[in-house]
Formats: structure tokens, C-alpha cells, sequence
């Protein structure tokens, strides 16, 4: 933002805008406001990244507006929580567009992202946690990252884990995706000095409240050099993996 | 109970006791009552123990008077939660007692407990976690077990939990005191087939809630054959151990 | 796996392999990789018993899959939580198996399990406790254990309770199924010595928070000899009361 | 306050007073303005009982105004939660008055209540659990009840409890205070047809969370015929037993 | 329990039965087992009131079975949490029997139940706390209690509730069914000297989250003189209600 | 209720009606008893608006009974919380009513309302917190407020607000709702000094808690001059901004 | 802000300032970095309102720097949350300011405050919620407003408040704070049309849960006109009605 | 580990050691077993950084035990969670020890730690969030980072936070410590590129539940790119940003 109101603020001295412009300016430049929603089209120069489309919550006719909106400017659009009802109905709309079941993403490339500068692993505890897991995936590709998957090597059969010691090693940023007792984080942060990025996930049942659990065992994990999201929240620790990745 | 019962309908079958002194006996058997406290003689005939006093909450009057009692008919001592304050006060009522600094116990052996078939492992993540580890240790040992401690094997770094793989597989019952993300029985249950005992402890801070994480964390263990006990709650860890290793 | 560790490292000093094909083995022995999950065919060696199948979360292929791994190896099958839907769509694909309606399991015996050594009894503190009984009752079979199952004894009859006082002294290990209040485990464990394992059930309304009232309660049961497991975890109190039987 | 406005309208229908007075009247007349506290000197005639003093949170010098106002209308007085040195601030303002060092509360009687019609019986599971019991046998005594103290008669040893069941059938009303499992309630209920008010105690450690497990067993009591008060709320119990007892 | 077994004792003593088959009375005598159920026959004499079905959680034909030993006893039976699609498919095999929609119960009177003594008054905040209400009502009804139904006083409309007055004066025992801040309870506590039962009901959203609010507060509530049931739990109430009202 | 009060006195005391009658008055005065409901006519008097219909949790028939005895009065009609549904089966029976599809609302306008003083802003954070938001725009018009939408302005993207600084300074009252995490409401009440209510809205997943994480950063306002509503209570916000604004 | 903003730009138009300078200024001119502190002076203009320091958390050192840089710009000085303790070492470098016993405030005036246009009542349920309700009557006070206190009037004595309703009508705001079941708030919201700021007190026990039954009962208002804020925090209540008042 | 094992069997496979030592080795490596802990002395190898001391809830001795088994192998020595009062009784111990006061840790370094490629901005809302921050600059100085503080920063005052702006696009990890609603996290995520690191903390009071309500906050930050730490765990997102920023 600041790099915005600088150069506002440079053609207002060299007059070539007007006080009133330089306000005027800074209140509609980055976005395009469809009422509904303010598409953000500054944000990959500010963050890095285009604007990502939060799907759960939205109509298919608000997802498909915005998406057209992100389009429209020739960036790339990622749609995450995109139920296969709503896709199905948006399909048409976004021709070139690529529909990830497991993950419950979209995706469209329009031009190549920058390349992450190592692998990023992600590893699941359990099946049951692919999903979660495959969101990080979906994100991190689009994102423009190399990934790695490992999955159901979770804490109860250890030598599972053992086996891909390497991999582990060899990974940048690894994310861990685990429910029930949400260890399997605790137990790769100490083996390895990548930074580990947890996502507690809701599988389980009972006293697992809804991953509740899972997220309390991460927050509290003791060997240090885990990063906690929130419970299923694959793009969160894809994106996270990603800001990493390329540093 | 019943045993007592059948024992007594017999009385009043073979007319050696009249109905009235039936319900009597029942009644006043099986415990002295000090008022504020019933203590039960018959409890270690029924239950394969002898009553213990629970410390907290009790003054060291009410606790002195519980402990006589049991004395008074030969039955072992242990006082759990007995802080050192009331230890002190309590002292010279209880000559031969034994104070575990640690475990903050009292025991006094009259009789040699039925020995436990065998060893019972007792595992803690951290040193934080040893306190209540030991009430566990004093727990098995008054009831007669042969103990193994282990501890500080934490998850943070697994191979220093693998290098007494050995010594757990040997273990007919193990012990696992946790606190923090709690995941060490989680490890331990996938790597042996003994019943494991997990006891969460409120080691940790912040999101730990006192225990509340561990203990979550450890009821939603993945591998299977873990039973779990109150936070903190070394004593009823040791005792079912002591059942177990019984049997 | 240190077992299979040991055995590694004796062929590598006795060269008949190479450090490498060492490394190799510890990766691939153990387990057969489906990608989505790690089939773990030498869990029965290691942990006394075979890879359960947890079905929920999964979907029918993948159970199928995962449940062809195992009985190629010509070991016990067991899916737990596995809904009629799921099962119907299974069926074909699986002949030889039961299907337990109440437990929600499938059984499939290819050879005789070890005998427990003494009777396992299963206690309900409700009619809607039931289920998850049961599937404490499909565990333990599958497991080779004699069950008794004593339903519907909950604590506002105790006469019930009382009723089967000579079949609960007789038990090696008694598992307690309750929701509600979830007292019945404690007073159990008040009458008998013999370990009892709690399940915490979500029978109930209201102020039961789905089996959280029961938990709690059973955390906190004060006569000791309690393990507790998750809300509605029948398969982990029957596999828990399997290796203590089988000691 | 109904029946005082009845009386009110009376007055002003017969010209005894102004409608102007009529509202000051309704205004001022039924309790006595302290500025911090307004003492409720009408409640006796509309509740049936006196206003109490809940001492918790109050400086000595409010309680002793508030106590001395109550006084003054040679009403009853009792104070609640009013700790030792307290007490000893006050106690040379209210001559006459009794500390129940137990129950924490302090009594002064102008003149006799009037009897309940039954006995209140008033058991707690535990000793730790006396305290909270006591408050509620100084309130059903200072209410004029007659009062059966049955103490530490928790679910751990039923025959205790069953010793005493001649008793629990003779009681109108019957009081019982339990931490941690809270499972004596319902043991109570299942027994006697007389309503049964359970008071959850914050005694205990660890998951008993101070008293909410109790607090949730006893909501949760399936046999029916429990009302619970707050956590350790001896009065608020031993008030609403008087009510009934009075019936 | 006693009353049976001081008769047993008797016909022992007489020698009118052997130990033998004392024991055998006391563990065949006072229920019916159906096996998933143990139907309790005694409970009339033992508790004042016929055992009551709980429907929530059984199927149709557990129901079914169930309420035909009842009935078989020619006692009178009371269904609660019946949904209509389970009442529809046992209507024919209840012939005689009356269902409550709102209160989605069931009631089939064989006797007159003995008559309370005074009336029970109950009442709602809202409208949407009807149905807990109806349940109450019910079972107050099916125990032989006169009700009196105040529906929609809530506090957010004072007049509303004072215009009852006289009314609540009159009622033996209130109940108050309230949910979202379930304040008023306490507001009639404070104007009435009946004791007053407490229903959180789960009416609400949000922050109520499903009554939980509602409970806390009639668990705090000042004035005196309230006791509190789970949530929805208008049986329970009513139950309550009745043993104080035949007192 | 005392405005009401007063006259009545006044009446009584110029002998114009009896004490009983006066008794009566106030009874019956205030409200139209539908047994069901009790609908509050003189509210808008008292509170400066008409009685408001929750529609959540009642039926169609009460819904509409209830509207019809509101619009008898020449009320205006505001119903909330009501599903299309619900609305299909009551338009007939209230011609001219206008339902708010996103709002879930319907209004009938009977006699313009006095009109609030100032604009009211209502803000949220993303394109799902818009429906709750859409319940304050109805309710806010409805009690004659003029209110300006600003809509998906959350602080991913501070300067999308920032763009609204001008529009913020004008509103006389601030309305933010937000889910997530909630911060939108800190950050406006960080740079205006107009009175800011927050809604919590149940937007999010995992970790929101359907909107608790909101409730309680919203909570905990650093700013000040911030007062909470419940979650995804747009009404009680539209509601309280009217009172202010009107003052 | 922006106004800072939009005369900043101003003056970089008139080339009276360089885009440099124009930056710096926006870093530097609204407040004083002390480091630990960055204290706002702008925020007075920006606000409506001085910057208020918080005192828990702080050592008397950094209170007393931020205080006299406070002063220093000929600001009035109000520190909430100041323990008689800090206020003791504070005293004497801060010669003038007044310290509020009950309500752990200090205040010094500089120069007068904005009058507000009414007054604002400020009620407690009970004696223990005084000082809370007193951080609010400082709040108030300091920031131009005139108070009415009404303390002790909780619905457990309606006819105590109801003799304040002149009072309440009168009041342009009303503060409530309350703690226990916390219904205070919605009986006052039912009587009056201003707005009422509901402060929820942590006085009570048990399950009072340190004010959250409170809290939650207040956002569950059945009335509407309800906002609500954090627990004990009456300077968060005084300030948002100080705004409303200021309007 | 899996290094070390390659090692073993290497030397193995040369027939350098026998297979049982190999055994043997794997045990005793990698750290040394004081009891009571086991420190770590590979771990600097396998992850990067020296074994850090976890001061909280060890007592001196054992504290200085642990340390001197560290320095003894010349490793750099952090001792977190160290209070004033342990400190003073282990200083004699550890010459060239440096006790941070805030942040209540001693470091001690023996060697220089290689240097984090760029800048760890730490930032805090407030002033009372300051001491959990500098125990993350204590962490990140410790480990080889050089920090630039940014305190009290707080959404609050954006105007404060915007001012820092050029500093946190120039960072390459970012910290941000909040209590309260914790909004900061989200407003800086939104701003920069960097991956943030959020420490909840326990600053606040009531509903702030110490922490949690920042905590949950910040799990919820919709910006994408947070990772969150447990609460007041300044030493854990210390040693993420370490990880990172040697990346």
C-alpha cells in the first residue's frame, strides 16, 4: 500500500495530480468493487500472490463474478471449499479451468507462477487426512512449488515414518496434516530442521471434537519449529509453505 | 458385598443370627465410621487392596485418625497428595511411615503385598513430568509390582525412546506420563503390545490448559491398547497397572 | 522394530547385505504402500495383533483396497465403522466376511486367533449404549476372547447391577460402556477387582455435550482401577481389554 | 409484591392515601437503601424466608451495615461465605452471633423459624466434600428444618451407602454434595422417592475442572427426580430444601 | 432394594427359602429381562412411579417390547422423545395409547395415578420453549399432577409475568422453561416461595450455544430457592415436580 | 409498565374504577393473549418500537397469528429469522408484505417511522458475513434509519477500508460484522469516534467455532467503544443502532 | 488519519513539503515513541477522546513515562487498572492526580471535558459488582458526563429497580453490570427505550465461571438493545457511552 | 538419527563394530542420561540448533545439571522460562551466563551461531505483550538472527503500525505478539509478503480467557501466510523464524 501512496504521493509534488485526485486515487485503485465483494488486483504486487477465492459461504454467481473479475486481469485463480454442486454449475464459465475433487479446488493458470526454490513435502497421519492434505497440494502447485507427498505415516507405525527419513531431509518446508491426536507434527519437528507447518485436521470422532484436539496437541508440541493453522485449512499451510518456499 | 451377603444369609439360614442382626451386620460391618470419614476394612478382601487415603482436601487431623484406623487392624499405609506441610504435622503419629519427597506420599508397609507376575515400565516425556510419575512408582511398589522408570523420552527425539525398545517390550504393563501435546503413548502403543496407561500431565502452559490438551490428545490415540487416567493422576495409573500386572 | 532392526544388522555383519540394501529393507519391509494408506503386514508380530481397518473417512475403494492387502497375506480381517451403505457396495468384493449390524463392523477369520485367558465382560449402563458395546464384543472375538454381555445395569437400578455380582468377579476384565452421567464404571469398579475400561458413550441430550458429561466423570471415577477411552471408541476398549486378557 | 400492591390500591381506593403517595410508597417502602446495598426487609413476608448476606465479595464494614439493618428489624440473620478473619472483624458488632467454622457462615437467631414438616438428609460422597455439605446444614437448620448428616458415603464403596438406606427412605428431602465422578446423586435417586437436590463440588484435581464434571454428571442423572444447584452452593441447596420441607 | 431384601431376609430366617434361593430372588426378582433391557417392575413401590421409557436412542421394536412388559404388569407407561415417525409405526401395537404431539410423547393409563396435592405451575419465557414445556406438562399429567401452563412471560416483557401473580402464589411448585439468557427462573424465584424447577431449553442460536447459556445462568441465579435440569429436559422437570407435589 | 401504573392509581383514586378492577387492568391491558404468545401492543410505547417476531423456532400458524393480532393495531410488522419456507406458506395471509430474500426478513409498513437522526454504517469483513449484515440493513430501515452498506472491507486488505475513511466519519453509528477472526470491528473503532457494535458472524471453519473466536475478539476490543452483540444477531444490532441513532 | 493525511497532501501539493518529508511526517508526527510505547496524541482529534492508559501489565516506570508524556502535551490522564501498590510509587510524580479507591483509577484533569448531552445510569445487581460499575462512573466523570448510580437492584428483588424507574427513563444511557446468572441487563432493556452497555462482572463461583455465564447470558438478550462488552471491563462500557451520549 | 544409523551400519557392514554394539551404540550416542533427563547432544547435528533448556517447572539442580552437561560439550546455552528467583540460585554455576530479565532467559555462548541470511522483525501490540516478545529475540539473537523491534504497534492506532511499514517489507520472517482480540497478526499478514509467525498471549483479563481468545483469533486470520504458536511462546516462534530465516 505504502508503495502505492508513494508514487501518489511523487505525482502530487510534481503537480501531476491534484489533493482531491490523490485521495480519489488511493480509495479506488487496487480493487475492483463489485458490491458484494472488492476484488483485490493489487495484492499480487503487495502480497506476492493473486487473490485467492474462499468458496464456502459464497453463491455459484458471486464465485463466478469475482472469478471473471481476477480473470479479467489475465492473473491466475485458484477457488478452494468449491463444492463439486457449485463447480458443476460454474464449469461452463470458466472454460480452462481445472477441477481438483479430493482437494475441492480450481484452478486456472494463465501464466506461470515464479518457481519455490526447494521441495515442499506434505505428509498426512492417516488417510482419512488426504484431503485436507490435497488442498495444500492444489495450493502449493499453484503457487509454483514442487511438492512431495507422504501420506498415512502417522505416530502408530513409526517405521512407516522412518522410511521416508530422507525425503524429509531433503524437503525445505514440510506440512504435516493430522487429527485425532495430532502428534505426527511433534514427531517430525524432531527430526528434521525444516520449519514444519501443522494443519490439525477434523478426522476422528468423539473426544477428537471436531480436530479440536488435534490442534491443541500442535499448539503444545514440544521440539519446537511448528507453525499451527487452522483445523483443515490446507491453503492456509500451502500458502504459508509457499511464502516459505520462496524466500 | 455379596460374598459378605451369602457369608450372612448362611448365619441367618442356619438360625445363628436373627433377622434383625442381619441388616445390623451389614450395616456396621464392613468400615469404622470416624463421622467424617467410613473407613472400609473390607475393601482389601473385596477389592484386592487396602483402602488408601487420599491427602487433598483433608486436614492432617482427619488424615491422622484415617490412618490409625487403618493400622489399628494391620493393613498397609499409603497416603497420596499429602503435602509436606501436613507430612510434617503428621510425623510422629505414623512412626515407620515413609515420606517420597517427589511422589509427595506416605507409605507404611505391616504386610508384604502379593507380588505383581511383572515388571511394570514407567515412561515420562519430560523431566516436568517426573513428579507424577513417582506417585505412580509408589503406587506399583506399595502393591507389590517390580518398577522400571524411564524417563525424559519425549517425542522431540524418538531415539532416545528406541534405545529402550528392549526394556519396553519387556514390560508387562507400561506407564506413560505426558504433558504438553501428550503424544508419547500414542509412540509407545504403536511399538509394543503391553496395555498401555497413559496419564496426561499438566506440564506446559498456555494452550496446555493444565493438562487439558495432553489429556485430549491421549484419548484420541490412533494405535489402540491405551487406557487413560485423570490428569496428574500417577496413583490411579499405578493401580491399574497393579490390577493388571495381578492378574 | 528393533526385532527387524536386530535381524538387519546381523545380515550386514554377516554380508549377506549391503549397507545400502539395509537401508532398502527398513524402508520397504513392513508394510505395503497403496499410496493413499500404508498397509501394515507385520503389525501382528509386532503389536500382537493385525491391522484393524478404522472405515470411517474412507471410501469404499479405498477400504477395499486396503482390505485385499490384508487378507492377501492370509491375515484376520476387521473393519470397524464401516456404515451398511459402505458395506453393501463392499460385499461382493469381500466374501467370507460378517457384517455385524449393531457394531457396524466386518469380520473376516482366516485363522484362529490366540485365546484369551479368562472371560471379558461388557456392561452397558443403557439399552442405547448398546452399540458401541457391541462393538467391544465383534473386538474382542475377533481377538480370540470369551465375552458376557451384561446390558442395560446402569446405575438408577443398582439391584440390576447387584443382580450379576458372581459373573462380574468372575470376569478378568470388565469394559463399561455408559453415557449420561457415566457412573456405572465407577461404581463397577467399586464392587470388583478386576480392571475396568471405560467408554464413555454419547447417549444423551442436553448437558451430555455428545459423551463429553460421561468422560469427564469417568476421568474423574474415584474407586481407581478405571482406564478411560474415547467417546464411543468400543474397538479400543475391546482391543485394550484383549491384551490385558492375553497376558 | 403483588400483595403489597393489593394493599396499596386498597388505601388510595379508600381515600387513605394520594395516588402521589401511592408510588412513594411502592418506591420506599420495602427494603432499606444502603446506597451500596438494599436491604430487603419485605422478603421474609414475600418469600418466605429473610434476606441472607452472601459474605463472599463484601467488605467486613458492608457486611456489618447490612447486618446490623437486618438486626435492627429483629429479623433472622445469616451470613454466608464469610471467611475467618472476617469474622473476626465482626464479631464484637454482632454479639449473639455463631460462626460455624466449617460451613463458613455465621447465624443469629431473634426469633424461631418455623419447622419444616420432615427431615432433610444431607449426604456428601467424600470428607472433602463436608464443607460445602455443612453450609447447607447451618441453612436448613437456620431455616428450622431437622437435619440427618450422612457423610462420605460416596459410590466407590456402595455398601456404605446402602448401610444408611433406612434412613434415606425416613428423609423428605435429601441434600447430596459430590466432586469429582458426581455420581453419588444418581445412586440416590435410583433408591428413594424423595426429590433429591445435588450440590457438585469443586473437589478434586485435574479433569474434574472444579467441579464442572460433577456439575455435568449431575445434570445428566438418569434416574430422575435430581434438581442441581451451582458448584459447591451448600446454601442455594439447603434454601431450596427448606422450601420444599416447608411445603 | 432394602424393603425386598429385609423380606428375604425374613423368609430365610423362617427358613421358608434356602441361601440358595435368596440369592437366586434378589438377582431374578424385581425387573424383567429382555436382554437389551432389563425392565424394572419394582421401581413403582421402590420409587413412587413406574418405570418411564426413554425413547431417543431405541428402535421401534426395543420400544415396543419394552412398553408390552409394562403394559402386561398393568402399569401405566409413558413413551418420551417419541418421534412421530417411530410413534406411527408402533400406534397399532399400543392400542389405547395417546400421543402428545408437541411433547412428542406417548401415554397409556391403565390406574389412576395418586393425586398430587397441590398444582404445578409452568411456565415459558418464549414460545419456541413450548414444546420442553408439553413434556413437563405430560409427565405431570400422566403422574397425577394439576397443571397450570403460563406460556410466553419472558423478562423481556415484565407486565406480562406480573399479571400472573396471583397464579404463580398459588402453584405449589414452578416450573420455568427458558432458554437464550434464561433469566426467569430467577425472576420468579424472587417474587414466589415455591421452589422453583429450572429447564435451560436450547432455544436459541448463536451464543446460546444450545442452551448452554440458559444452564449457567439458573445455575448462578441469586435469589434462592432454584433447581436445574439439563437442558430439554422437561420429564425430568416434571418428575421432579410430581415428588415434591405429592410430598 | 409504571406510566401505566400511574394512571391506573390516578383512576382508582377518583374512584373511576375499583381495586379489583385496577388489578385487572394491568393484567389485562398490555398484551393480546394467544395462549401461545403474548403479543405486546404496548411496547411501542414503552420501547419505543412495535414487538418484533422471531421466526425461528415457531411454526407457520403461530408466526401468522401473531402478525395478524400485530397488524390489527395498525403495527408495523418486522419478522426475523424467517426461512423461505416458512414465508411461501404466510405470504397470502399478509398482503404487502415484503420479504428480504438474504436478510430472511419480511416488513409491512404500516405508518412511517420516526427517523432516525443520522446514517448508520454497516461494514463487513467478507462477501459471507453479507446476510447477517443484510439483518441490521432491513431492521435499520425498518425502525426509519437511512443506512449506507460497505461491504467486503475485512483487514486482509486495510486499504480497501481506509478507501471508506470519509463515509466511516459521517455515520452517526458503525455497525461491523465479521466472522473469522473477528479484528474488523477494532480496526474501525480504532479510527472513528462513532459508537461501533460487532457482530460475530459464524463465517469460517474449523477453529471459528461457528463464530465464538469472533464473539471473543470482538470481546476483547483493544479500542473501546466497541459493545458486542450475539452472534449473527443482525437484528440486535440494527436494533441497538436505532435506539442511538434516534437519540 | 486521513485528515492528517489529506493536509499532509495538501502541503506536498503546495510544495510546502518534499514526498520525503511527507513520509517522514506520516511516520513521526501522531505520536511519541517511547520505545516500549508508542503514546497518541493525536488521538484526541482523531477519537473524540485522550489516549487512556492501561495500567495491568505495566510497571510503575513505564506508566509513569507514558503519564507524563501524556501530560506533558497538556492532556487530561485517566490510568485504569492501577493497584493501590504501583499508585503508591506513581504518587508522587504525579502531583494533582486523584485516585479512585473502588474503582483503581486515577484521573487528572487538565482541562475540562466536553459535556455529554444526558445522563447515564449506571446500575449493578449486586454490592460485589460496585467497583466495576465504578471504573465506569470514573470513565464517565472524566470524559464529561453526569452519572446517576443505582446500585443493588438485581431481579432477585424486582421491586428494588422497579423504584427506579423514573430514574431509568430519565437516563439517555444505561450501564448495567452484573455478574451470577446475569439477567439484570434484558429486565432493564425491557423497560426502557435508551440504549443499555451490559457489563458482565466475575462475581459469583462455581459455575459462574469467572463472569462467562454472565457474559453469555447478556449476548443472549431477548430484548434488543443490548451491547455488550468484556468481562469487568466498565471503562470499555463507560467509554462507549460517553460516545453514545456525546452524539 | 537415520545419519547416524547409515554410520552404524556402514561400520557394521566393514565389520568395524559387531552387531550387537551396533546396538549398543544406537542407545548410548546421541545424548547423555543425567536420571532425570537425557540431553541431547546430537541434536544441534540433526536439527540445527543446541538442545534448549525448558527452565519452567524443573528446580535448580536439576537446571544446572542439564546446563553444564551442554557446556561441557561446548555447546552455546539457552535457558528459557527462568525465573529471577532460580536464576540467582544457579548464576555461581554459570559463569558468562547472561540472565535477560524481561524475557526471563540466560543465554551463554561458546561458539558464534551461524548467521540467519536476513532480518526477524518482531513486533507487539501493546506494552504488556513486550516480555513474551523478547523472549523471541532473546531465541532469534541466540541462534544467529539479527531482530528489529517494533513495539506497541497494535491495530488500535493503524497510523502507528503503517509508520513501520518500509521495516516489515524489508524483514524476512516476521513475529507479532498480541493478547486481547488479536487482530495484529491478520492486519500485518495482509500487508507484507513475509511469512508471520503469531504469538497469542495472556495479556488481557475476562473474556480473554488468557489467551485463548488471541490464540483462536489468530488461528482464524483470514489473510493467509500466519503460522501460530502456542500462547506466551515467545521461544517457539523464535526458533521458527530461526529455522526460516537459514533457510
Amino acid at each position: 500500500m505504502k508503495a502505492i501512496l508513494a508514487e501518489i504521493l511523487e505525482s502530487l509534488y510534481r503537480h501531476k495530480i491534484t489533493p482531491e485526485k490523490a485521495l480519489q486515487k488511493l480509495k479506488d485503485f487496487p480493487y475492483e468493487d463489485l458490491g458484494f465483494a472488492k476484488v483485490d488486483h493489487a495484492r499480487e504486487l503487495r502480497r506476492g500472490s493473486p487473490e485467492v477465492v474462499f468458496g464456502q459461504g459464497k453463491t455459484a454467481r458471486e464465485i463466478s463474478r469475482i472469478a471473471r473479475s481476477i480473470l479479467k486481469k489475465d492473473n491466475n485463480l485458484l477457488i478452494t471449499r468449491l463444492s463439486p454442486e457449485v463447480y458443476k454449475s460454474l464449469k461452463k464459465q470458466l472454460p480452462g479451468g481445472k477441477y481438483h475433487q479430493l482437494a475441492r479446488c480450481l484452478t486456472l493458470i494463465k501464466k506461470r507462477p515464479a518457481a519455490g526454490r526447494g521441495q515442499v513435502a506434505i505428509l498426512t497421519a492417516g488417510t482419512s487426512d488426504i484431503p485436507v492434505a490435497e488442498e495444500a497440494v492444489v495450493t502449493c502447485n499453484f503457487l509454483g512449488n514442487e511438492v512431495r507427498q507422504i501420506y498415512d505415516v502417522g505416530v502408530a507405525g513409526l517405521h512407516r515414518l522412518l522410511g521416508y527419513y530422507r525425503q524429509l531431509r531433503q524437503a525445505r518446508v514440510i506440512i504435516v496434516a493430522a487429527g485425532m491426536e495430532g502428534a505426527l507434527p511433534s514427531v517430525v519437528a524432531g527430526l528434521v530442521n525444516a520449519p514444519v507447518i501443522a494443519i490439525p485436521t477434523s478426522t476422528g470422532y468423539g473426544a477428537s471434537f471436531h480436530g479440536l484436539s488435534a490442534l491443541l496437541a500442535m499448539l503444545n508440541s514440544c521440539p519446537g519449529g511448528v507453525g499451527v493453522v487452522n483445523i483443515d485449512n490446507g491453503f492456509g499451510a500451502g500458502y504459508l509453505a509457499s511464502l516459505i518456499n520462496h524466500l
